[in-house]
């Protein structure tokens, strides 16, 4: 029997992404979103969602940047401490000893330690209520060059993204490859 | 160190969702997209994004609605074919033995045999290039009711959604739970 939950913005998996930005100041910042996906594959577009409070709102609006950086497992704690915390209040890379690089593409830092980072240029924003839409082009995908396959392309396995469940709030982490895409489902 | 990849739709995870639309003749149609994600909390928005050539992009347009459903991995095969074939030339629902069900929400058919459905209506659409952008508001989403934790919230262990990569195009299963939102970062 199918349950109903209602209008909730309640699916499975959504991302856990840590936005950098920096504010007028030039003092790098860092938020967790979840609200976010690729939205277009020519030009290569990333969409994320912000609060107009959110700090990082203002950071995008006076920059046209952002950086989505995807923290590893082992980063469990810093990612939701930047979901937690307002960068208006304390500088959080300081705080959890991340080091912000400040990106060549855009102006925004990405952080070091997390092993995929992406450089986007804000080319539309919507508002839609709660959130604004935020669409960024993707100037470039870095990643840590110790975690790809066999055929140079980023390991999930060794990246090891977290995944998010909203309503019931939890954080988990990637289980083992269960098929080649545009492969398993020709059976058919 | 960094490798750059360069301007591309690379970010870990992506999600496997799989679209239900009715064509003008009411027949069902079903496909797979992994370029979407929660956009606003309220009112709550789901977007995806579709190309204009794809049969569903057709079938949206003219219903203004559509249907996210989770695949559980045991569905591997059939969200991987529904994601190679077009509903112009076969009724991939039919060919799957999956049952369409008649929302009573908005003019599309969801899935049964997948444990989480979410029936949207379109509220806003945006031409990226590629892509079009469509946000559609929530109205409900239904889960299947033996799939729930002990608080009554969807079980992710037990959904078991499928999670894609790009670029290396793998699906994988989600792993363990490894610490609760909003909560593990307060340490620091």
């Amino acid at each position: 029997m199918k349950k109903s939950f209602g209008a909730k913005t309640m699916i499975y998996p959504a991302p856990v992404w840590c936005i950098g930005t920096y504010d007028n100041e030039e003092k790098p910042n860092i938020m967790t979103i979840a609200w976010g996906g690729i939205c277009c594959s020519n030009p290569p577009c990333v969409t994320i969602s912000i609060r107009k409070s959110r700090y990082t709102y203002k950071n995008i609006m006076e920059n046209n940047a952002y950086t989505v950086n995807v923290p590893s497992e082992k980063y469990v704690k810093e990612a939701d401490y930047f979901g937690i915390v307002s960068g208006s209040d304390v500088n959080k890379l300081e705080k959890t000893g991340l080091t912000p690089v400040k990106s060549e593409l855009v102006h925004a830092p990405y952080v070091r330690e997390f092993p995929m980072n992406l450089e986007c240029k804000v080319v539309h924003f919507y508002d839609l209520g709660a959130h604004t839409h935020f669409v960024g082009e993707i100037m470039d995908v870095k990643v840590d060059d110790n975690l790809l396959d066999a055929d140079g392309k980023p390991d999930i396995e060794m990246i090891r993204p977290l995944i998010y469940s909203p309503e019931a709030n939890v954080y988990s982490g990637v289980g083992t490859i269960i098929g080649k895409a545009f492969s398993v489902g020709k059976m058919f």
